[in-house]
């Protein structure tokens, strides 16, 4: 029988009503012969509610065992809600919580990675002709103690079980019903993608489309579930994320969309003796601080001395910058700028390995506005360029036209 | 190491300033050097709301399993909690949900009966140094499921977990400050106690004095747990719940409160024909409905006819009657009377005894006031009263005087 793993995001359970939409759904599939696991996030607004009652008793950031068991809190009872909603429309359900599969953990609280998920308690309750229900975003480390894996974790919560049972595919119902060409805030003619590689995937959920967690993705990828976006307010549009095949709509496109990017700030280290290890001596302090240090540049040296410039979060950017002055102290540097101003624009797309000028066509349509790039950084299947931040939706708009991704 | 167990109800950790302030007793407690174990309630409220979100899903009752996995959340929420504002206040702390401990329990879900506690967990804890803060209300069954011990559980947890520790006693912080000779809403003159009696408590928490569940009271008398109450909002005051003793101040105390259960109702069954077996026929449907039959009269038998009278809690009047009449068409009866506008007032105290002439003096004082008596049933330290629903609170203002309770 064909087994289906569906996820719900927070705003698609939001409310008593919510579930109750999404519960008849569910019963109407399985009454249509399906397996199904269904996995939940928490209501939405009840995350950052429990986190906020946590940081009130605690200088931030709270003991990360009891915070875990706090937030766990909201997937627990979103899904025996659920639950409760399908048994209540004649549909026959069960709950699980991360300990009650187990999803067994490493023991780092609030970013745990999932080591391994047991499917006997799942595959006896679809046995029964059940549907199950599982609390998304938490599972049990080896010491018994209740585990989260950070934001978006019940992403990477169903595509875990969807691998683990080996479903056709993993489908996403969030707030929205896939993957665009660009935001269509910043960019009306941005267009709906039917497909997007899980490469492509990556690059864009890296670069802020705001659909999927980069973790499942990466899931998904290393064991080949294909994902299925849908919004669950209803539509018929999806988005896939699976491999790239002979047969995907996007073999002919170059670009399949352009991101912007726009909380980072740019760090700047003024004339850095280039001596061998620099870079790791400026940039291994705020790996120690676990700052996400992005686009890394370093120029060509003149006269022993060269300038190194990245991009962090723009949270962490005062941060970043007294451990740059402190290391900057110690080695000798002429100075450190900073410039918080700034927007990441790129382009993605799988098309572009066997496109040469793809870069070129992006540079030329950015000067054509007389947008200056001030940093650029390449992978494979993207393209990024740091502007001033006042271009960024323009640039979006440019190179959204220019790529032709509005037809 | 002394080791005190604390137990806070939801009232006591209402808010996060609640939390708070009980946390600091507790460090100040800590560094005293005790070994303490905490068992918290769900914040006030907490409960209600959950179970409310469940049966707005499904024709009430919900199923039970899912029930309780979601209202266990509310005291997993408050305990992660107040080990973090402990952690927060510098001391060590480490919360335990009921299937952390293990506490096993059977599978009644939502009223389910506790089989063991497993020490380990938290002695291990308690060695570290830390205060082990445990989810009251709920345990685990043998199924890996989560239950919950109804109504007033925590309280329960608490003094399993005494029992299991072998703490000298269980503390239990509730909003008010001990037990009273009588309601003071009722009875201005009411007096405090500083000790009474468990057989003395069950009478009385069976009766309506709100303090303590019933079932944590029989747990406490079954493994000898004194229990203290105390209100967590301060002050001075006390009261003891131990086994009878020489040294107890209630000792010459004849009566040591009056209570007064306005909850339930009187159902007549007229003319019952008067054979062997009959009051089981009458009742048992009832049992089976697991309606609490409580006071049972049967009058002397005239022309092989009977009355047959008994009162059930108010909420189960309607479902009662027609579970009576249903019946009685069967034996044949001469009709069904029913009264909820019923009031029953009871005198407990371990005193009477040894004092002949306290249901005497009980009468007594209420014909003087013209309060007709309907029904009368009595234990060995309890008379109670059934009076019509008016002269409820005057009947305890009148015992409680005549018994001297407020000297």
């Amino acid at each position: 029988m064909s087994l289906r793993v569906k996820k719900y995001g927070g705003s698609s359970v939001a409310t008593i009503n919510h579930i109750k939409t999404i519960a008849q759904e569910i019963a109407k599939e399985k009454e249509q012969g399906y397996n199904i696991v269904v996995v939940v996030s928490a209501m939405s607004g009840e995350t950052d509610h429990l986190l906020e009652l946590s940081s009130s008793l605690y200088e931030s950031p709270p003991p990360a065992r009891e915070q875990d068991a706090i937030v766990a809190t909201g997937e627990q009872k979103s899904s025996a809600l659920m639950a409760i909603a399908l048994e209540g429309l004649g549909c026959p359900a069960c709950s699980f919580q991360g300990w009650q599969l187990p999803m067994t953990t490493d023991s780092t609280h609030s970013k745990a990675r999932i080591q391994q998920i047991q499917k006997e308690n799942i595959l006896k309750v679809l046995d029964e002709g059940k549907v199950v229900v599982v609390a998304g975003f938490q599972g049990i480390s080896e010491k018994g103690e209740v585990t989260t894996l950070g934001r978006g974790g019940s992403d990477t919560t169903a595509v875990a079980i969807a691998a683990t049972l080996g479903a056709d595919a993993c489908e996403i119902y969030t707030d929205v019903d896939g993957v665009y060409t660009a935001d269509p805030n910043i960019c009306s003619r941005a267009c709906h993608l039917k497909t997007v590689t899980y490469e492509e995937m990556l690059e864009l959920s890296g670069l802020g489309a705001k659909v999927l967690q980069i973790r499942a993705v990466e899931l998904a990828r290393k064991y080949k579930v294909p994902l299925l976006i849908k919004s669950s307010f209803g539509g018929e549009r999806y988005t896939w994320i699976k491999e790239e095949e002979g047969e995907l709509d996007m073999e002919d496109a170059v670009i399949s969309g352009v991101t912007l990017e726009r909380n980072e700030a740019k760090i700047a280290v003024m004339e850095v003796p280039d001596k061998p290890g620099i870079a790791y001596r400026v940039i291994s302090p705020l790996a120690e601080a676990e700052i996400n240090v992005d686009m890394i540049l370093q120029n060509v040296s003149i006269e022993g001395k060269t300038d190194l410039t990245f991009t962090v979060p723009s949270t962490e950017l005062s941060r970043s910058r007294n451990l740059i002055e402190q290391i900057g102290e110690e080695i000798g540097i002429g100075g450190v700028r900073t410039n918080d101003s700034i927007a990441k624009v790129s382009i993605v797309g799988t098309g572009m390995k066997n496109h040469p000028g793809v870069a070129a066509k992006m540079f030329e349509t950015l000067a054509a506005e007389n947008i200056n790039i001030q940093m650029i950084s390449t992978s494979e299947i993207r393209i990024s360029c740091v502007v001033d931040a006042k271009y960024g939706e323009l640039a979006v708009r440019v190179l959204h036209d220019a790529f032709g991704l509005d037809s």
